[in-house]
């Protein structure tokens, strides 16, 4: 079973940082960027319910409009991939019942034998905690995916940088997400750094552990 | 540079699942858990401001008071480590001086060349957008974290259960985390599956990809 080592674990996510500068003519070859696809696909979820969509922006001409909804923040045009991080809007219980029917399908067992799993999420879903509001715990949800998603390009030796400065009405109406109850939350641009990205080198700044990490 | 082969990775990820049944015997080693609380300490977030705690439960006594505090999950008890996830409250500007701090100091850059970057931040944790809440926003980066954290995991073979079934209050009182201003969100419990965790040997459950991924 091929794992990291903890001491490659650590050197993985050290080597990462919030690329600024890719290289735009190094393109991640495609048997690693279905790999990273499957990283979003296979992201756990609360409940499994995966409240999102993963839109991966090749056109140019669609780049081009983001890059403008973005801060005209360069990675946007010069990373070899992008991909917009979307909620599925106003999650309800009839999410809680699409979920079943796909257990149903997935695993082959009987729908009666999930009324309690059902019953727990559309009690969620249905009367959420006071304060709570669905698309705010739906957004935590993408950010699990996106977790995964830097971790698994590390893992591989992909460059990347999550990016939470765009301006998501402009995309969602660019991207035609609105229509589909679809919003855009954040965007994670991949690819590899540029030579002369002068972020790479720099220090990686982080509190001191015993700041972070409590022992009880 | 050690990485993962893109198959390997997708190997990792689909052998991840939500574990239900720790083995209660099998105790993650001490360089394995360090490298786990790296993949904390390494973690992304907005800005770089880290607004987070990672509080890691191996007193007996304190974690069956948790277990209380988590509708009597197993987990809490028997997964070889238990890691609270809790956020900073009420982050503020001051957050951004903080951290700014830290840059000068890690860095070694004169204080001067942030302002720019210090601005950003001030703006944004002192003016947030409208309808924008702090604790939510900084409990998305939380779930970061919590992505890398259980891909970290994936990648080093070992088990782990994300937990959102909590009692946060409760948390915060058995873990005094209210008065030093953090906020308990989730937890992770890692450890190693129980051999007869039937959950483990289910198919995972995922929406087809096309339902998923767009392509523009």
């Amino acid at each position: 079973m091929p794992t990291l080592s903890p001491r490659d674990l650590v050197e993985r996510l050290s080597w990462r940082y919030a690329t600024k500068k890719f290289d735009p003519a190094k393109k991640i070859p495609p048997d690693v960027w279905a790999a990273l696809e499957q990283s979003l696909l296979l992201s756990p979820s609360s409940f499994g319910l995966q409240p999102w969509a993963f839109i991966v922006v090749n056109d140019r001409a669609t780049r081009e409009k983001l890059f403008a909804a973005s801060w005209n923040q360069p990675q946007i045009l010069a990373a070899s991939h992008l991909v917009v991080f979307a909620i599925r809007k106003n999650l309800k219980a009839a999410d809680a019942e699409k979920l079943i029917d796909r257990i149903v399908e997935v695993r082959n067992v009987p729908r009666e034998s999930l009324e309690g799993y059902k019953g727990m999420m559309t009690g969620f879903l249905g009367n959420p905690p006071a304060g709570f509001r669905i698309d705010d715990w739906s957004a935590r949800q993408l950010y699990i995916a996106l977790g995964t998603f830097l971790t698994s390009c590390a893992a591989l030796g992909v460059d990347a940088c999550p990016m939470e400065g765009i301006q998501p009405a402009d995309y969602d109406r660019i991207l035609g997400l609105a229509k589909q109850g679809l919003g855009a939350v954040c965007v994670a641009t991949a690819g590899y750094r540029a030579a002369d990205d002068g972020y790479a080198s720099l220090a990686k700044v982080r509190y001191p552990a015993e700041q972070i990490v409590q022992r009880v």
